[in-house]
């Protein structure tokens, strides 16, 4: 129960409490946590000796404070659940709470590298369908390995940041061309936030992923689907895709989806040993998508055919090592059903098949279009709680 | 004339004098010049007042450097040559002179993104021509675009680390199978490091090129073929590539290559707009492959079908935006004789035609094998400079 002002009962409540950076009133950007419609200054917080975190809550993103570990994370939960909870401490703390609409929300952390997987098998098997008719949707590899690439860490933008429509070569009958996308498009998608770095050549087990991974956010990894088409053959996704790629402005640690972890789908073939998690759980998140305000899409997280700990067991057993604000992604989130999938390609099947959104037919995204993406998840008791909205608006190309 | 012992008529002469970053004495990281056969200390010389550098030299990276520009760039070039050849600074300088056996040589620049090219068309078609026989060997984007894709930042590494072999996932007749890589390669690269950043949704123009490009540096993407074969349809390499890639410790600014540029072959067909850069000219660097200290290839870098300044303009013509310490590597440098190719999959036909190197056949890397990339630059009035070395010796799988 906490004595915050419309916090309890909301989505926001004090079993959520993701984590952010935000600026307000001149000041510089500081660490905080958002609980119903405002942001308590972790900063200022921290400064006044309310809660210890090393110094890392006054900094202009939260790597520091992701590098301080799974203890620490905890232990700063903890604390900050007594303060928003114990009126004893209302006098100290209230006056450290902004409202969310004086506050503007900065990217959270510095993002090291960026790597995006490919994982849901619907998504998969419909863009093979899409793109390779009448041969088997998926390709020999997929369900061996979760399949990913890296994609360019320095375009990761928050949410609320204008995507500017991206220019580039086309195929076309005629021979390339090159001009601003025609083709450009969402994906839906749940990013892992990298606290706790390794060691280059030691892999990272599947049982070691809370020990690394802080949180989560949501992602809409924008692609401009002709550039794409006519780039990726042979090295993959390129300039398609590093235009931007939004992430929410707010981290939900994984300590606050402790009751969102479900069996994950059983997987056959058996997979390599290092891969093989236990328990093997995906998260119950449930995605939305909202276009123009309308929303198309409903993809469900639960259904991913490799889990997040898989992913980041691939992601090193080369030896590949982590870093702090290292953020890998799901890849597209869809479901079975039309109306789950987490990208436009496979809402209107490839363009052909256009669907209705403000009263006109639709295929991919037109200037002044925004796309919002939210997520919910099961809390504790029967709450609920939220995931930050990752939310962008075409501009046009330059 | 430089008055610095041993160092006139040297590859590291005074018209050379590349940046890097080390450690000496017990005392913090810091920059360095290389001279002959020794290193400036340019952290001690700025805190003496005698180069004026912003702070920038005094950092354990160079990247506040970087990030000063070119005409910054140029003036501290400028000071610094005038402090080697002037005698009148000898007695001031001398002191900061630090025998390059003392000095301890670090990672030259924090990476921020790691993009890798495929510009070589004796590469790319040796490639095509080994994975694809019977095919035409170039697929059909790979003369309209600079083919390139995002690698991992946070596993570039300096000169002389250590590259533990690989363990993953590849294709047996059986099945796949998870181990050491058993087809461990190189790849022979230059990599260039931008240093001034860009505004997102902005492209750079092929004629920006050095007005963000700071210098060059040695590349070897190690790549494991196995596991690369296996994994890379269809978003291109991923655990093939990220578990190292190794970078000389020596950045070469462009102003010491004035002499190496170079007409670039001719492109046909015709490139698009964005990519039509006067002059076309490629850098006439000689690079050289040594195997167990044996030299086996002689890859000739200006015959690289696209330029530096064409990758730049593609990379981001999608709008994508640079930051300071962005590498971007050439893709293996291949000419068109077997004596000049820049990976040991070309140099042995896909492990078809061993050669012979120590007196054993050989195919790909052995546990304990070193491979050192050298290379050499005209400089002025005849003369040669030297590129830093990059090298690595294979450890074993952990």
């Amino acid at each position: 129960m906490t004595w915050v002002t419309g916090a309890e009962g909301s989505a926001y409540g004090v079993r959520n409490l993701p984590y952010g950076v935000f600026r307000s009133g001149g000041a510089e950007p500081r660490a905080g946590v958002r609980i119903g419609e405002f942001v308590l200054d972790l900063g200022a917080a921290e400064a006044a000796g309310l809660v210890l975190a090393a110094g890392a809550l006054g900094r202009p993103t939260l790597n520091a404070f992701l590098a301080l570990g799974r203890p620490q994370w905890t232990a700063v939960r903890q604390r900050v659940t007594e303060l928003l909870t114990d009126s004893a401490h209302r006098p100290a703390v209230e006056p450290l709470l902004v409202p969310l609409a004086e506050a503007e929300l900065l990217l959270p952390f510095e993002v090291a590298d960026y790597v995006d997987f490919y994982s849901s098998e619907h998504h998969a098997g419909n863009v093979g369908q899409i793109f390779r008719p009448g041969q088997p949707p998926l390709l020999p590899n997929w369900k061996h390995l979760p399949i990913g690439y890296h994609g360019r860490a320095g375009t990761v933008v928050v949410s609320g940041t204008p995507v500017v429509r991206p220019t580039g070569q086309r195929a076309t009958p005629d021979g390339p061309v090159c001009g601003p996308s025609v083709r450009l498009d969402i994906e839906a998608e749940v990013g892992f936030v990298v606290g706790v770095p390794s060691v280059l050549g030691e892999p990272v087990g599947v049982a070691d992923f809370a020990d690394h991974v802080f949180g989560v956010v949501l992602v809409n990894d924008w692609s401009a689907r002709d550039i794409q088409a006519w780039e990726y053959q042979p090295l993959g996704p390129f300039l398609g895709k590093s235009f931007a790629t939004s992430v929410s402005a707010w981290v939900t640690p994984l300590d606050a989806l402790a009751d969102a972890f479900v069996p994950a789908p059983e997987q056959d073939p058996p997979v390599a040993e290092y891969l093989r998690d236990v328990p093997h759980v995906g998260l119950d998140l449930r995605l939305a998508v909202e276009w123009n305000g309308e929303r198309v899409s409903e993809p469900p997280f639960a259904g991913m055919y490799w889990t997040p700990a898989q992913q980041l067991a691939h992601l090193t057993v080369n030896g590949a090592s982590l870093r702090t604000g290292d953020l890998y992604a799901s890849g597209t989130v869809s479901g079975p059903r039309r109306d789950q999938v987490g990208s436009f390609l496979e809402l209107t099947w490839g363009g052909a098949e256009p669907v209705t959104v403000g009263g006109a037919e639709r295929t991919f995204l037109a200037d002044g279009d925004t796309v919002t993406v939210t997520a919910t998840a099961p809390g504790p008791d029967g709450t609920t709680i939220a995931l930050g909205e990752v939310t962008g608006t075409v501009h046009p190309a330059r």
